[in-house]
């Protein structure tokens, strides 16, 4: 697969790319734009010593820096891909060092919030074109990343009115050459769709992972044992970072809640039509849901493997 | 992976197997008995000449009968592997021409109204071990079977009150001989632990997916191809058979709705949670289901591989 990520570019993007937080997504941006040469010199920023050296020893930056005033200095990309509610605290502290020219983008899974906690810390002449990249794994930390996590994964673009068109084009060549397929959207719009597509599913994975658990207790017997194909998905999405997760539901609260609304509305006909034994019903749902799931394998975006997640198990 | 199905058995341990209804479970017990050396003799019964035809083609079976009193002749065992709703009424077909000693399984994924539909028309002399293997892909019919489909999953047999402990044991045999760990239990106990394990988790993947696919049409926009991690999990699971999963829905109805009231009530705090900003709270449940999702990876019924279904960006 790393094969597909193509020949590097022959001169960067962006002279110097400052990442702020170097976990899954930041060190994969990292990896990725050097081996791409997307970027002339990656900094790294993160609270965390133990993170600096690691990532040092990893080799996907050339320096790591404790003081976010010494990262950005002269940055001409800065990313923040820390934990959607800690932007705001990290734009206030770095907006004063931003150069004149230097254009500001983040990673957050919720993009409203993000707008209104980061911009008003950013100085004139200093841009800003939020993005999320719809790629991840339930793994954390640098040593999770890996420099083909973009490739052929979305990244929507989510420009506040007024930005710079220039400074969104150069946005998106950046992420288009490591990997991704770049979509601009209005944040609100990203917020709501993001929500049905990934944060409600996650909040119903925490759920019923949850339930499972306490019917365990209650029982004094094993459940979760048992886990079949559809448990097993369940068990890994809820498995995704903690902060992470608490952080988009408090900070794409309405969008959510609207989202919730209408799946609980949909459970409630489903619930009614097992209660009242209507077959032709669910066996109608059913057939659509697949149908689904084959436009999806068809738009590339997943494969047709019957794999369950037991990659050791498929194609046998 | 094959591999590690071990050698063949020395003798079979059925001479006769029929297996009657040859999907993605059938062809796949027929493929890993043959492997195994398991049954002297496959016979296959399918209503679908398209079927029985491609059963032999594939060469899973030695016969293939369309009448159901030719395949169980002189069968020392018996499967059914039709959907739940139609067990009744094989056996009821089939009943008349079992020899005496012949031991009829099935592999539903619901157990108490299978033996309520199936054990009626079995004459005396024939026994009744239920069994459940719990394992699957999204895939169906008899070229998305494959013989390590079972290796390593459980198999669950709910033999009725009063059951042959030496009937017991022989199915016990032949599931591990083809690679299944083996558990007993009630047949009301497996159906409460799979309705929360592998039904609700089911209901929930068909609508969410049918609830975001309302979306899209609605906003007349594009929501699905957006899909990240959490959504396509929920797409693949969304993807599965729907005649079997109507009729287990349908005959597990009980269970469901219990389990279902559970998941309810406890969505209904996690979103109460959200609506009040309790970010204490919804981190605690977040690391709690991460701690259990270890715990299925330690007990080897899962790996921990990142891949979110992406068989193709996995340890990059």
């Amino acid at each position: 697969m790393s094969d597909r990520m193509g020949p590097a570019l022959s001169e960067p993007i962006f002279n110097r790319v400052t990442i702020i937080g170097l976990g899954l997504i930041g060190s994969s941006i990292a990896r990725a734009a050097r081996r791409m040469n997307a970027a002339g010199e990656i900094v790294a920023a993160d609270a965390s010593e133990a993170v600096r050296a690691r990532v040092l020893e990893l080799g996907v930056a050339d320096r790591a820096e404790a003081s976010l005033a010494d990262a950005v200095k002269d940055a001409d990309l800065v990313v923040l891909c820390v934990p959607v509610g800690a932007n705001g605290a990290v734009a206030e502290a770095m907006g004063p060092h931003l150069k004149p020219g230097c254009i500001v983008s983040d990673v957050g899974s919720v993009k409203s919030a993000v707008v209104a906690a980061v911009a008003p810390h950013l100085p004139a002449g200093v841009g800003f074109v939020p993005a999320h990249p719809v790629a991840g794994t339930e793994h954390s930390g640098p040593d999770a990343g890996f420099a083909a996590l973009f490739l052929g994964r979305w990244c929507i673009l989510t420009p506040p009115e007024g930005a710079d068109p220039e400074h969104v084009a150069k946005v998106q060549t950046f992420w288009r050459a490591i990997g991704s397929n770049v979509e601009v959207m209005t944040p609100s719009h990203h917020d709501l769709v993001l929500a049905i597509t990934s944060h409600v599913p996650h909040l119903i994975a925490y759920n019923i992972v949850g339930t499972a658990a306490d019917l365990e207790e209650v029982t004094q017997s094993e459940v979760i044992k048992f886990s079949a194909g559809g448990f097993r998905d369940f068990t890994r999405i809820a498995a995704s970072d903690p902060t992470m997760w608490r952080d988009i539901f408090l900070h794409n609260k309405d969008a959510v809640l609207e989202m919730l609304g209408r799946f609980n509305e949909d459970l409630a006909a489903l619930q009614r039509m097992i209660r009242w034994g209507d077959g032709d019903g669910l066996f109608e749902l059913f057939t659509r849901t697949r149908a689904i799931r084959r436009g999806i394998i068809e738009q590339g975006q997943e494969t047709a493997a019957p794999d369950f997640g037991r990659r050791d198990a498929a194609g046998q």
